[in-house]
């Protein structure tokens, strides 16, 4: 099985940078990810500011991988096989203007910023220990992963078409991952995987752990979509991220309308009007530079009345 | 039991109606309401137009009920006892220029409306017959219940600090409401069963559904709060309703973390730390004047580490 | 010269209000106006703190003024031929969670509040002195002037189709506001003038001034507009209030649309481009719980081409 | 004089682009810049389809231009000599989901697209033919001018702290641009000139021209901005570009108010105050992925109080 390890991580996704791994659609891979903090937080004095964490280094990412069959048009299928946290503690933290309950460079105020904080969370028996009372059970999850984009270079902390940090709890082991290719090679990257973390992101961080990514990838040619969709066992699932929110949710079913219509045979309004008596819905972030929604429509009812 | 049958509707939520029924705390009642479209929707040939259901008759609301005890500055606790289908069918639609997919009175745009349709749902044995081949288990909830603000005559279209037209799945049977009280007498207000809705409300229209709804009534002396709050058996929950999303988001995030600062003993940034990691969202709607989102704490992590 | 003086104001626009005056179309009007502290501000030791502000005593009004002609679907027209500061002062203030570059109760924060700062304006010879080097030219506009909504009762606080606090500064002298009426009587209500306001009144506040407003009245019978119009010597005006901005921008260019549309003889998508090239946006203000976006159309281009 | 014309463009603002033109600090250079369809669309006949204008074929930018003395974290002010139209009529369109009245790409509804349109509108003694009766005075502007981001390629559509397509009417003849640097040599690109443009651009699409425009290139040595700034003879402006327009606006005021209080003396609450009574707004544009406010100041008040 091939393995992804390196010494200088991405802070874009774009095709300009030089693969390091190439894999064949059909291949299962390990990936190791370091932590979204680049690993420069190691105690609680360690706090996340801009001299420590400068704001270009930020969420560093594993990659890219070069996927031999991949063109422009297909679409990337990622089975997460498995993630393995890959220390025994996490850190989670208060990044003074970064967050969904602060001024942030997006929501320019004039109040003061809110002071940093590093909070270090030793991680036993599947367990994150919060605090001394409260214990968090490990649910890891990759933050972030996409592809380049067809032309531009997009930072690693922005989500869009091409995936990257959805910040989506639902990418974590089990789960299929589907992303639309842009250019020959696809040009896969990773990291950002979190331990733990609540719907929302509300802080800005979650349980930032470096981790071992095990992935199975393949191809579908020919699969033209628009934005990241994600399988489970119980759901369909597609990813909008753009702000506001509103946006964002918007994308999300307008995309599922379109897949439940193209792909399983439903009228569109039909569809429509079945969303607003079963769909869930999953907010994944409210914190980056765009945010993050997840709509969930249930397997059991994947067969049209018509 | 007091009942509340009535024959004349409310469409505000306001203090200058008069009480229909009045009740002491600790009792419980039984209210009957009609459903959003006043009954106005017997066959899938009454479209739900303009002509058919006047703006200003939407949403139909029982009541008002004026609770003996309450004062301004108390709060309202509201088991939901029991919610019973009061019909054979619910009534779902699509009403143009209503809902989270396309134009509306408040997203104005050039595009053309949809078309209006009306989808009849036979309810038999908990199922709600979509279509031919989907069946929806019934799970009712009250998607509109509120108080008189306290200077204001507030549309049932419209939720906000006064509850309202909240849509959300969670004022359902075996949960606790609890609103704040602005007036003597508190005026509950309730309407706009929904047999069953899924998060987002997307089209704007959940299986809509004439009910009795069976409520104890109680009120806190002197428990002042800002935003309606609800409580399940896994999780005590906030709401926030504006727009656009994020800022419905962020009150119900803000008052979720003053309520675990104030009455669980968390440190107001370790909430927001311990959100990030285990807190729960749910988009209960998009579609109406304001937007609604409610912020779930976990009860299992109800333990401050100081 | 019929003339409005009362020692009781309104914090909510409500034909539930007892009318103040009752006024014949075409009649002109003298009203006096107190300033949006309520007069409650006089030195600079005069904080805007919610013990000397109770929320619900902000923004008081003068009316309400009943127009014998004014029935629902006829539209309000109100010439504004004067308005006469009253006062050697003006006050403006920073109001903790109020304003634009602040967290407040609709953006709710984790960061601290602003402190309050009162500063107080002497006005003479036509200058406000803002400070001891900063003169700025008197320029009075009516910030908040409403009719009574159909069946709600609205804060003062707030603008909507109904006119309202929309802090314009074209609704100023020589100006002509038009308004929907939805009651017979249309009862207006107006105060909150401001000796000058920027776009945006960005802090929240404008230089506050109680003052003395002379309003010519009149009605257009059966003619139903939406929203508020205003017109100038040079432009046609729509207002539309809403959160956010974006959707307050739409709802006044789409009220500008259907006007050319309807009123001046251009084609929708016609008008829709050639506002593209010619048409003017103000930003009101986006302080208040819904923001007020104004577009404008030169008059010199009322002539269709088709 | 330095002269700029190429055969090729570009679609994204980046430093991997081969510069076309050398020039040092203090030249004056002329480019030639192309319409932001590309010369595509000629006739009426020739609609803004996507098989004629490709999504990545949209506003192609003229440059790279490298400056020598730039540096990141210096600052490029380009004096704005001379905007020569290059063509005998310009082009406005409606682009079916694309403008601020319509479903987008980021607005997703399920409504029906509005159908394209060209108008071809020729151009003559200063005055643009809009129709047969509605002639618009020329009044040129360059809709996009940036430099190239840090690390990140940016679609030429996209306005951001670099600049871009940020359509503003400011940036026009005798005003002085002033933007950050990113990266050594600074990387100046520019197009999509406009012969006339409304405030907000509502329907996507200003008067679209070939131009030549005449730049005279400066650098500020170690002068650090976050946001594009513009100076007219009468206003010093900041331009802040994101989503809602609310975020933008908030954006602009920030570093209108900064640079009042680190370059004039200004205390930040005082200029925060005084903004609010004589600051202008301009809406640039509500039509690209992120949209565009300029807050304005008049130089007349450039006197602290202090």
């Amino acid at each position: 099985m091939k393995r992804l390890r390196q010494s200088k991580y991405h802070y874009t996704l774009s095709a300009s940078h030089k693969p390091l791994l190439r894999v064949n659609a059909g291949e299962t891979i390990v990936v190791e990810t370091i932590d979204a903090f680049g690993g420069r937080i190691k105690t609680e004095k360690d706090l996340p500011t801009p001299d420590r964490i400068p704001l270009d280094q930020v969420n560093p990412q594993s990659g890219p991988i070069y996927i031999e069959e991949a063109e422009k048009g297909d679409a990337l299928v990622i089975d997460i096989v498995d993630i393995v946290i890959n220390s025994k503690y996490g850190v989670t933290a208060i990044v003074p203007d970064f967050g969904g309950l602060t001024r942030t460079d997006y929501t320019r105020l004039l109040n003061d910023p809110l002071l940093p904080i590093t909070r270090i969370c030793p991680i036993k028996n599947n367990l994150i220990q919060f605090s001394n009372q409260i214990f968090i059970p490990v649910n890891p999850m990759i933050g972030t992963i996409g592809v380049a984009p067809e032309s531009e270079a997009i930072k690693s902390l922005t989500p869009g078409p091409h995936g990257g940090n959805m910040d989506c709890p639902d990418v974590c082991k089990s789960n299929k991952l589907m992303l639309p290719i842009f250019t020959k090679g696809a040009f896969l990257f990773l990291g950002d995987v979190h331990a733990a973390q609540g719907d929302g992101e509300i802080s800005g961080v979650g349980i930032e752990v470096p981790a071992e990514c095990t992935l199975k990838i393949d191809v579908i040619k020919e699969k033209f979509i628009d934005w990241p969709r994600i399988e489970s066992n119980n759901y369909i699932m597609t990813v909008g991220s753009y702000r506001p929110l509103d946006d964002a949710l918007r994308i999300a079913f307008a995309e599922l309308i379109f897949w439940l219509e193209k792909e399983y045979n439903f009228d569109r309004l039909e569809a429509y009007q079945l969303c607003s008596q079963v769909a869930k819905i999953r907010v994944a972030q409210m914190v980056d530079p765009f945010y993050t929604i997840i709509a969930k429509f249930p397997k059991k009812f994947l067969s049209s009345s018509s």
